[in-house]
Protein backbone atom coordinates (compact mmCIF):
# COMPACT_ATOMS: atom_id res chain seq x y z
CA UNK A 1 0.00 0.00 0.00
CA UNK A 2 1.39 3.49 -1.26
CA UNK A 3 0.64 5.77 1.97
CA UNK A 4 1.99 8.98 0.95
CA UNK A 5 -0.16 10.55 -2.17
CA UNK A 6 -1.84 13.62 -1.58
CA UNK A 7 -6.10 13.31 -2.11
CA UNK A 8 -8.16 15.71 -3.59
CA UNK A 9 -10.00 14.84 0.71
CA UNK A 10 -8.61 15.24 3.93
CA UNK A 11 -7.04 11.60 4.84
CA UNK A 12 -7.35 9.84 8.03
CA UNK A 13 -4.88 7.69 9.12
CA UNK A 14 -6.56 5.49 11.23
CA UNK A 15 -7.47 1.61 12.18
CA UNK A 16 -11.35 0.49 12.62
CA UNK A 17 -10.53 -0.60 16.54
CA UNK A 18 -8.08 2.26 18.03
CA UNK A 19 -10.53 4.43 20.25
CA UNK A 20 -7.86 7.53 19.09
CA UNK A 21 -8.17 7.37 15.86
CA UNK A 22 -12.26 6.58 16.26
CA UNK A 23 -12.64 10.12 17.89
CA UNK A 24 -11.24 11.84 15.22
CA UNK A 25 -14.01 9.62 12.73
CA UNK A 26 -16.46 11.20 15.08
CA UNK A 27 -15.56 15.03 14.37
CA UNK A 28 -15.36 14.58 10.65
CA UNK A 29 -18.61 13.12 10.33
CA UNK A 30 -20.30 15.56 12.70
CA UNK A 31 -18.94 18.10 11.02
CA UNK A 32 -19.90 16.65 8.00
CA UNK A 33 -16.58 16.68 6.67
CA UNK A 34 -15.94 14.33 3.27
CA UNK A 35 -12.39 12.80 4.18
CA UNK A 36 -10.53 9.51 3.41
CA UNK A 37 -9.81 6.68 5.23
CA UNK A 38 -6.26 5.01 4.77
CA UNK A 39 -6.37 2.33 7.47
CA UNK A 40 -3.11 1.26 9.37
CA UNK A 41 -2.79 -2.39 10.61
CA UNK A 42 -1.44 -2.01 14.32
CA UNK A 43 -1.73 -5.94 14.25
CA UNK A 44 0.59 -6.29 11.88
CA UNK A 45 2.51 -3.36 13.41
CA UNK A 46 1.85 -1.62 9.75
CA UNK A 47 1.90 1.37 12.04
CA UNK A 48 5.97 0.93 12.37
CA UNK A 49 6.73 0.84 8.97
CA UNK A 50 9.55 3.41 7.86
CA UNK A 51 6.56 4.40 5.30
CA UNK A 52 3.91 5.57 7.97
CA UNK A 53 6.83 6.99 10.21
CA UNK A 54 7.38 9.43 7.43
CA UNK A 55 3.78 10.51 7.87
CA UNK A 56 3.83 9.92 11.83
CA UNK A 57 6.75 10.13 13.46
CA UNK A 58 6.32 7.67 16.20
CA UNK A 59 3.94 5.32 14.61
CA UNK A 60 0.71 5.61 16.20
CA UNK A 61 -3.11 6.70 14.63
CA UNK A 62 -4.36 8.54 14.05
CA UNK A 63 -2.68 11.09 11.42
CA UNK A 64 -4.44 13.57 9.91
CA UNK A 65 -3.64 15.61 6.83
CA UNK A 66 -5.66 17.86 4.99
CA UNK A 67 -6.69 18.02 0.71
CA UNK A 68 -3.68 18.18 -1.38
CA UNK A 69 -1.25 18.44 1.50
CA UNK A 70 2.16 17.46 1.23
CA UNK A 71 2.25 17.59 5.52
CA UNK A 72 3.50 17.30 7.34
CA UNK A 73 0.30 15.54 9.04
CA UNK A 74 -1.19 16.58 12.85
CA UNK A 75 -0.66 13.66 15.00
CA UNK A 76 -2.48 12.95 18.65
CA UNK A 77 -6.37 12.91 18.63
CA UNK A 78 -7.55 15.39 20.69
CA UNK A 79 -4.72 18.03 19.05
CA UNK A 80 -6.82 16.95 16.08
CA UNK A 81 -10.38 17.36 17.61
CA UNK A 82 -9.22 20.97 18.63
CA UNK A 83 -7.90 21.66 14.97
CA UNK A 84 -10.80 20.45 13.16
CA UNK A 85 -13.32 22.61 15.85
CA UNK A 86 -10.63 25.50 15.23
CA UNK A 87 -10.99 25.71 10.89
CA UNK A 88 -14.80 24.32 10.54
CA UNK A 89 -16.82 26.24 13.30
CA UNK A 90 -19.37 23.78 12.48
CA UNK A 91 -21.04 21.93 14.43
CA UNK A 92 -19.00 23.48 17.64
CA UNK A 93 -17.53 20.63 19.92
CA UNK A 94 -16.95 22.84 23.01
CA UNK A 95 -19.46 25.48 24.36
CA UNK A 96 -18.44 29.29 23.96
CA UNK A 97 -17.97 29.95 27.48
CA UNK A 98 -14.55 29.28 29.07
CA UNK A 99 -16.07 27.80 32.17
CA UNK A 100 -17.90 25.41 30.00
CA UNK A 101 -15.19 25.04 27.43
CA UNK A 102 -12.80 23.76 30.80
CA UNK A 103 -15.58 21.35 32.24
CA UNK A 104 -16.06 19.94 28.53
CA UNK A 105 -12.08 19.54 28.10
CA UNK A 106 -12.08 18.36 31.45
CA UNK A 107 -14.02 15.28 30.41
CA UNK A 108 -12.07 14.91 27.65
CA UNK A 109 -8.44 14.10 29.85
CA UNK A 110 -10.80 12.40 32.59
CA UNK A 111 -10.90 9.64 29.59
CA UNK A 112 -7.70 10.71 27.40
CA UNK A 113 -5.43 11.04 30.08
CA UNK A 114 -6.77 9.14 33.08
CA UNK A 115 -8.26 6.04 31.43
CA UNK A 116 -7.14 5.20 27.91
CA UNK A 117 -3.22 5.35 28.11
CA UNK A 118 -3.10 2.98 30.97
CA UNK A 119 -5.02 0.19 29.07
CA UNK A 120 -3.86 0.78 25.59
CA UNK A 121 -2.62 -1.75 23.15
CA UNK A 122 1.23 -1.60 23.91
CA UNK A 123 0.76 -0.92 27.57
CA UNK A 124 -1.23 -4.33 27.71
CA UNK A 125 1.78 -6.00 25.48
CA UNK A 126 3.88 -4.97 28.15
CA UNK A 127 1.62 -6.28 31.01
CA UNK A 128 1.25 -9.69 29.40
CA UNK A 129 -2.04 -11.93 28.41
CA UNK A 130 -2.29 -13.76 32.05
CA UNK A 131 -2.43 -10.47 34.06
CA UNK A 132 -4.03 -8.37 31.69
CA UNK A 133 -7.69 -9.20 32.65
CA UNK A 134 -7.18 -7.28 36.22
CA UNK A 135 -4.96 -4.59 35.06
CA UNK A 136 -7.48 -3.25 33.05
CA UNK A 137 -10.70 -4.47 35.64
CA UNK A 138 -8.73 -2.21 38.22
CA UNK A 139 -7.60 0.98 35.91
CA UNK A 140 -11.23 1.16 34.00
CA UNK A 141 -13.17 0.77 37.30
CA UNK A 142 -11.05 3.32 38.96
CA UNK A 143 -11.21 5.82 35.62
CA UNK A 144 -15.09 5.26 34.98
CA UNK A 145 -16.12 5.98 38.46
CA UNK A 146 -14.07 9.19 38.42
CA UNK A 147 -15.73 10.32 35.17
CA UNK A 148 -18.81 9.50 36.28
CA UNK A 149 -18.39 11.79 39.32
CA UNK A 150 -17.91 14.47 36.74
CA UNK A 151 -20.71 13.78 35.07
CA UNK A 152 -22.83 14.08 37.38
CA UNK A 153 -22.24 17.79 37.59
CA UNK A 154 -22.11 18.29 33.93
CA UNK A 155 -24.18 15.99 32.40
CA UNK A 156 -27.65 16.82 30.89
CA UNK A 157 -29.00 14.19 27.63
CA UNK A 158 -24.95 14.33 27.03
CA UNK A 159 -22.07 15.14 28.80
CA UNK A 160 -22.14 18.62 29.12
CA UNK A 161 -25.56 19.68 28.84
CA UNK A 162 -28.43 18.52 25.70
CA UNK A 163 -25.65 19.37 22.65
CA UNK A 164 -23.00 17.29 21.86
CA UNK A 165 -19.54 18.06 22.67
CA UNK A 166 -15.69 16.92 22.52
CA UNK A 167 -16.01 15.10 25.34
CA UNK A 168 -19.14 12.30 23.63
CA UNK A 169 -16.44 11.89 21.11
CA UNK A 170 -14.58 10.76 23.52
CA UNK A 171 -17.11 8.59 25.67
CA UNK A 172 -17.96 6.36 23.32
CA UNK A 173 -15.06 4.44 22.09
CA UNK A 174 -14.50 4.16 25.59
CA UNK A 175 -17.51 2.41 26.67
CA UNK A 176 -17.25 0.25 23.77
CA UNK A 177 -13.60 -0.60 25.15
CA UNK A 178 -14.80 -1.12 28.78
CA UNK A 179 -17.65 -3.86 27.09
CA UNK A 180 -14.56 -5.53 25.45
CA UNK A 181 -13.26 -5.63 28.30
CA UNK A 182 -15.68 -6.99 30.13
CA UNK A 183 -16.53 -4.22 32.53
CA UNK A 184 -19.83 -4.14 34.33
CA UNK A 185 -20.57 -0.56 32.45
CA UNK A 186 -23.95 -0.60 34.43
CA UNK A 187 -22.22 0.33 37.67
CA UNK A 188 -22.14 3.97 35.59
CA UNK A 189 -25.19 4.84 35.06
CA UNK A 190 -24.76 8.62 33.87
CA UNK A 191 -21.81 7.10 31.22
CA UNK A 192 -24.36 4.17 29.98
CA UNK A 193 -27.41 6.52 29.49
CA UNK A 194 -25.29 8.84 27.90
CA UNK A 195 -23.58 6.20 25.55
CA UNK A 196 -27.17 4.69 24.56
CA UNK A 197 -28.30 8.28 23.82
CA UNK A 198 -25.22 8.62 21.35
CA UNK A 199 -25.55 5.34 19.52
CA UNK A 200 -28.73 6.07 18.15
CA UNK A 201 -26.88 9.30 16.30
CA UNK A 202 -26.18 8.19 12.39
CA UNK A 203 -22.78 9.98 12.53
CA UNK A 204 -21.76 7.61 15.91
CA UNK A 205 -23.21 5.18 13.55
CA UNK A 206 -21.05 5.89 10.41
CA UNK A 207 -17.77 5.88 12.80
CA UNK A 208 -18.42 3.12 14.30
CA UNK A 209 -15.16 0.42 14.26
CA UNK A 210 -17.58 -2.37 12.48
CA UNK A 211 -18.58 0.42 10.03
CA UNK A 212 -14.71 0.67 8.53
CA UNK A 213 -13.03 -0.33 5.77
CA UNK A 214 -10.52 -2.41 7.52
CA UNK A 215 -12.74 -4.02 10.10
CA UNK A 216 -12.56 -7.88 9.52
CA UNK A 217 -15.64 -9.30 7.51
CA UNK A 218 -16.75 -11.41 10.81
CA UNK A 219 -16.75 -8.58 13.28
CA UNK A 220 -19.63 -6.85 11.14
CA UNK B 1 -6.62 22.47 57.38
CA UNK B 2 -10.01 23.82 55.78
CA UNK B 3 -9.94 23.90 52.36
CA UNK B 4 -13.04 25.73 51.55
CA UNK B 5 -13.18 29.40 52.56
CA UNK B 6 -12.98 31.02 49.20
CA UNK B 7 -9.70 33.55 48.51
CA UNK B 8 -9.46 37.02 47.13
CA UNK B 9 -7.28 35.76 44.73
CA UNK B 10 -7.27 32.27 42.77
CA UNK B 11 -6.30 28.99 44.57
CA UNK B 12 -4.46 26.37 43.55
CA UNK B 13 -4.93 23.24 44.92
CA UNK B 14 -1.25 21.67 44.55
CA UNK B 15 1.28 18.84 45.62
CA UNK B 16 4.55 20.20 44.87
CA UNK B 17 5.99 16.98 43.30
CA UNK B 18 2.81 16.40 41.17
CA UNK B 19 3.99 16.87 37.48
CA UNK B 20 -0.04 17.85 36.87
CA UNK B 21 -0.13 20.41 39.53
CA UNK B 22 3.41 22.02 38.49
CA UNK B 23 2.38 22.24 34.74
CA UNK B 24 -0.52 24.99 36.32
CA UNK B 25 1.95 26.87 38.71
CA UNK B 26 4.05 27.42 35.28
CA UNK B 27 0.60 28.50 33.45
CA UNK B 28 0.24 31.05 36.65
CA UNK B 29 3.88 32.03 36.87
CA UNK B 30 4.24 32.89 33.40
CA UNK B 31 0.74 34.93 33.03
CA UNK B 32 1.87 36.84 36.11
CA UNK B 33 -1.08 35.60 37.70
CA UNK B 34 -1.12 36.48 41.71
CA UNK B 35 -2.59 33.33 43.34
CA UNK B 36 -2.44 31.27 46.73
CA UNK B 37 -1.47 28.09 47.06
CA UNK B 38 -3.22 25.22 48.86
CA UNK B 39 -1.09 22.38 49.34
CA UNK B 40 -2.85 18.47 49.21
CA UNK B 41 -0.44 15.79 50.66
CA UNK B 42 -0.61 12.83 48.22
CA UNK B 43 1.33 11.12 50.13
CA UNK B 44 -0.88 11.43 53.21
CA UNK B 45 -3.90 10.68 50.89
CA UNK B 46 -5.10 14.29 51.99
CA UNK B 47 -6.33 13.86 48.55
CA UNK B 48 -9.06 11.02 49.35
CA UNK B 49 -10.72 13.27 52.59
CA UNK B 50 -14.05 14.23 51.96
CA UNK B 51 -13.10 17.85 52.58
CA UNK B 52 -10.88 17.56 49.32
CA UNK B 53 -13.23 15.74 47.22
CA UNK B 54 -16.31 18.11 48.15
CA UNK B 55 -13.55 19.84 45.37
CA UNK B 56 -12.37 17.82 43.04
CA UNK B 57 -14.56 15.14 42.89
CA UNK B 58 -12.12 12.12 42.27
CA UNK B 59 -9.74 13.51 44.43
CA UNK B 60 -6.77 14.45 41.96
CA UNK B 61 -4.55 17.56 42.20
CA UNK B 62 -4.32 20.24 40.57
CA UNK B 63 -7.93 21.67 41.15
CA UNK B 64 -8.14 25.74 40.54
CA UNK B 65 -10.83 28.16 41.63
CA UNK B 66 -11.18 31.75 40.48
CA UNK B 67 -10.91 34.92 43.16
CA UNK B 68 -13.78 35.03 45.39
CA UNK B 69 -15.67 31.95 43.40
CA UNK B 70 -17.51 28.90 45.26
CA UNK B 71 -17.21 26.81 43.14
CA UNK B 72 -17.08 24.24 41.23
CA UNK B 73 -13.58 24.34 41.26
CA UNK B 74 -11.94 23.65 37.13
CA UNK B 75 -9.94 20.51 37.09
CA UNK B 76 -7.50 18.16 35.15
CA UNK B 77 -4.26 20.61 34.29
CA UNK B 78 -4.51 20.71 30.66
CA UNK B 79 -7.67 21.96 30.78
CA UNK B 80 -6.92 24.94 33.37
CA UNK B 81 -4.16 25.81 31.08
CA UNK B 82 -6.65 26.19 28.06
CA UNK B 83 -8.77 28.41 30.14
CA UNK B 84 -5.91 30.33 32.06
CA UNK B 85 -5.37 30.53 28.28
CA UNK B 86 -8.32 31.69 26.92
CA UNK B 87 -9.29 33.93 30.12
CA UNK B 88 -6.22 35.94 30.22
CA UNK B 89 -4.55 36.62 26.56
CA UNK B 90 -1.36 38.05 27.98
CA UNK B 91 1.70 35.93 27.54
CA UNK B 92 -0.31 33.37 25.18
CA UNK B 93 0.72 29.34 25.80
CA UNK B 94 -0.27 28.56 22.08
CA UNK B 95 0.31 30.00 18.92
CA UNK B 96 -2.13 32.20 16.40
CA UNK B 97 -2.57 29.77 13.53
CA UNK B 98 -4.32 26.93 13.67
CA UNK B 99 -1.65 24.51 12.24
CA UNK B 100 0.89 25.83 14.60
CA UNK B 101 -1.73 24.95 17.66
CA UNK B 102 -2.36 21.85 16.51
CA UNK B 103 1.49 21.24 17.08
CA UNK B 104 2.09 22.46 20.17
CA UNK B 105 -1.36 20.52 21.48
CA UNK B 106 0.06 17.04 19.81
CA UNK B 107 3.21 17.73 22.40
CA UNK B 108 1.89 18.32 25.23
CA UNK B 109 -0.86 15.10 23.96
CA UNK B 110 2.86 13.48 23.55
CA UNK B 111 3.40 14.05 27.38
CA UNK B 112 -0.26 14.62 28.78
CA UNK B 113 -0.86 11.75 27.50
CA UNK B 114 1.68 8.97 25.83
CA UNK B 115 4.70 9.65 28.96
CA UNK B 116 2.78 10.82 31.92
CA UNK B 117 -0.08 9.04 32.74
CA UNK B 118 1.70 5.12 32.56
CA UNK B 119 4.14 6.37 34.91
CA UNK B 120 1.83 8.38 37.52
CA UNK B 121 1.91 7.52 41.65
CA UNK B 122 -1.74 5.83 41.48
CA UNK B 123 -0.07 3.41 38.53
CA UNK B 124 3.52 2.66 40.33
CA UNK B 125 1.43 1.74 43.64
CA UNK B 126 0.01 -0.88 41.66
CA UNK B 127 3.11 -2.41 39.94
CA UNK B 128 5.10 -2.78 43.14
CA UNK B 129 8.48 -0.97 44.12
CA UNK B 130 9.87 -4.16 43.14
CA UNK B 131 9.28 -3.59 39.16
CA UNK B 132 8.88 0.10 39.38
CA UNK B 133 12.05 0.62 37.89
CA UNK B 134 11.90 -1.49 34.89
CA UNK B 135 8.31 -0.34 34.53
CA UNK B 136 9.22 3.57 34.18
CA UNK B 137 12.53 3.13 32.34
CA UNK B 138 10.40 1.26 29.68
CA UNK B 139 8.04 3.52 29.45
CA UNK B 140 9.81 6.67 29.64
CA UNK B 141 12.31 5.60 26.97
CA UNK B 142 9.42 4.85 24.45
CA UNK B 143 7.55 8.22 25.00
CA UNK B 144 11.01 10.44 25.38
CA UNK B 145 11.82 8.75 21.79
CA UNK B 146 8.36 9.80 20.49
CA UNK B 147 8.13 13.25 22.19
CA UNK B 148 11.88 13.56 20.24
CA UNK B 149 10.53 12.63 16.99
CA UNK B 150 7.86 15.34 16.94
CA UNK B 151 10.34 18.05 18.62
CA UNK B 152 12.88 17.35 15.36
CA UNK B 153 10.10 19.18 13.55
CA UNK B 154 9.17 21.59 15.95
CA UNK B 155 11.58 22.71 18.01
CA UNK B 156 13.65 26.35 18.04
CA UNK B 157 15.37 27.62 21.16
CA UNK B 158 11.99 25.82 22.55
CA UNK B 159 9.49 23.41 21.91
CA UNK B 160 7.83 25.36 19.50
CA UNK B 161 9.93 27.55 17.69
CA UNK B 162 10.98 30.50 19.85
CA UNK B 163 8.29 31.26 21.82
CA UNK B 164 7.31 29.48 25.46
CA UNK B 165 4.49 27.46 24.26
CA UNK B 166 2.32 25.06 26.39
CA UNK B 167 4.15 22.51 25.50
CA UNK B 168 7.27 23.92 27.91
CA UNK B 169 5.39 23.89 30.65
CA UNK B 170 4.66 19.93 30.27
CA UNK B 171 8.93 19.28 28.93
CA UNK B 172 9.83 20.56 32.00
CA UNK B 173 7.64 18.41 34.73
CA UNK B 174 8.24 15.37 33.01
CA UNK B 175 12.34 16.03 32.31
CA UNK B 176 12.29 16.03 35.99
CA UNK B 177 10.57 13.09 36.16
CA UNK B 178 13.08 11.39 33.77
CA UNK B 179 15.90 12.22 35.73
CA UNK B 180 14.27 11.32 39.41
CA UNK B 181 13.55 7.64 37.85
CA UNK B 182 17.28 7.95 36.21
CA UNK B 183 16.34 7.66 32.67
CA UNK B 184 19.66 8.66 30.50
CA UNK B 185 18.62 12.02 29.77
CA UNK B 186 21.24 12.77 27.69
CA UNK B 187 19.45 10.09 24.68
CA UNK B 188 17.14 13.04 23.85
CA UNK B 189 19.37 15.87 23.18
CA UNK B 190 16.65 17.91 22.11
CA UNK B 191 14.33 17.87 25.02
CA UNK B 192 17.59 17.84 27.31
CA UNK B 193 18.48 20.98 25.74
CA UNK B 194 15.23 23.03 25.52
CA UNK B 195 15.02 22.28 29.74
CA UNK B 196 18.14 23.63 30.36
CA UNK B 197 17.45 26.71 28.37
CA UNK B 198 13.91 26.95 30.48
CA UNK B 199 15.18 26.07 33.51
CA UNK B 200 17.24 29.75 33.66
CA UNK B 201 13.57 31.87 33.34
CA UNK B 202 12.19 33.18 36.55
CA UNK B 203 8.90 31.76 36.29
CA UNK B 204 10.61 28.43 36.00
CA UNK B 205 11.99 28.73 38.45
CA UNK B 206 9.33 29.71 41.07
CA UNK B 207 7.09 26.69 39.50
CA UNK B 208 9.85 24.63 40.40
CA UNK B 209 8.69 21.66 43.26
CA UNK B 210 11.78 22.94 45.41
CA UNK B 211 10.30 26.53 45.77
CA UNK B 212 6.64 25.12 46.96
CA UNK B 213 5.30 25.93 50.57
CA UNK B 214 4.82 22.24 51.16
CA UNK B 215 8.06 20.82 50.02
CA UNK B 216 10.00 19.33 52.97
CA UNK B 217 12.61 21.24 53.87
CA UNK B 218 15.60 18.37 53.62
CA UNK B 219 14.91 18.67 49.35
CA UNK B 220 15.25 22.82 49.77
Amino acid sequence: MTLHPPSSLPILYSFYRSSCAWRVRLGLHLKNIPFEIRPINLLTEENKSAEYKAIQPFGAVPAFLEANSQGPALVESVAILEYLDETRPEFPLLPKDPSGRAMVRALVEAIAMDIQPVCQMRVLKYIGKDKEADWVSHFFKEGFAALEKLLEKTAGKYSYGDSITMADLLLVPQFYNGVRFAVDMSAYPIISRINSELETIPAFQAAHPTKQPDCPPELR
